[in-house]
């Protein structure tokens, strides 16, 4: 791109860094942004200067945070013997937004991928033992992604944990709710079939 | 959405003020922003600070530059006799990228638009007119958008342009290169037949 000034190339440059925002986009993004109040795009700036300067990990359960530990660790109406171990900090917003949980979350920042060269010690696993090693919960939900790595980082889990005698269960896999059969994948509808539910017990989401 | 944290909040409302950038888009960028060093996101916030702050627009063609003029203006290379009324920035960038234009630009800021309120007041129109009362142009093309707005606005600077003899083209509306003529519209085809151009000035873009 032949653009006159280096200020507008340098912003372009940095908003297409954004994972998903090609060039084209940049530009469109950019320039929308020149056009608002300096104060708006001071504003716009600054959030994520905060954002990257003041939040941190929970020491707890590494979800992000502006104190030292995250809201709902910090919070008395949760169930602290359930916890829900996730891959990352939007599963937790995804499960919050459910309103179905009431437990506490582990982020583990991850999944086994040996692809991408990312094992178990790069992941919070090991915090994660520790937790259940306080003898405080007494079920562990694993909510990963059901793909292979998710399955390998859920079983790795559940060998380390065996011997704790925490009951350990996994969100069910099934057709989604507003899902025709017959576009269904064999795998998926094979498991809805397998783990099928009580008839009963699927009532209350309809409600 | 239930977030723990407002700083992260903040930062996905401000990248969701975008246009086209919804909330789970915005919340994607966010976190992958997070992952980032420190410096990383302090370059990125600051490029769009040093632009508004920086950046102006050209005295003479509107262009965005961080000089009092443009590097396009300023440019003893260019053909100071034929001018290129555009809508936009963007439009600048997307002609010099041809290399098929050698002269000087000037940008509207928009076109004519009564139902969003945009009257020839607001458009850079009156300097546009001054430009051409110099003596020092031959020849404007009109490079507007193919809509009833686009139209409007080169119908209208063509009439305020009549009475000084300037010669006024318009770029050729036609058939897109690579494109195939079932799938044209009538409108497009009728105008490229109409508008039909001799077969020699056709060959020069195909060397």
């Amino acid at each position: 791109m032949n653009i006159s000034s280096k200020l507008l190339e340098n912003a372009i440059e940095q908003m297409a860094s954004l994972p998903g925002i090609g060039k084209k986009t940049a530009m469109r993004l950019v320039l929308h942004l020149l056009k608002r109040e300096p104060e708006e795009v001071a504003r716009f700036s600054e959030s994520f200067l905060m954002l990257k300067e003041k939040s941190q990990k929970c020491r707890v359960c590494h979800n992000i945070t502006d104190q030292d530990i995250c809201g709902i660790c910090a919070s008395p109406g949760r169930n602290r013997a359930l916890l829900c171990v996730v891959e990352d900090i939007r599963d937790i917003i995804a499960i919050e937004a459910t309103g179905q949980f009431s437990g506490l979350y582990h982020v583990l920042g991850g999944v086994i991928s040996p692809m991408e060269g990312i094992g178990p010690t790069d992941l919070e696993i090991e915090s994660l033992l520790s937790r259940a090693a306080t003898g405080e919960i007494e079920e562990i939900i694993l909510a990963l992604s059901s793909t292979l790595e998710g399955d390998t980082t859920g079983f790795f889990i559940h060998k380390k944990l065996a011997a704790t005698g925490i009951q350990m269960s996994i969100i069910a896999r099934g057709i989604a709710v507003g899902d025709e059969l017959q576009y269904a994948d064999e795998i998926t509808l094979g498991r809805s079939i397998k783990n099928r539910t009580p008839y009963e017990r699927s009532l209350p989401l309809h409600k």
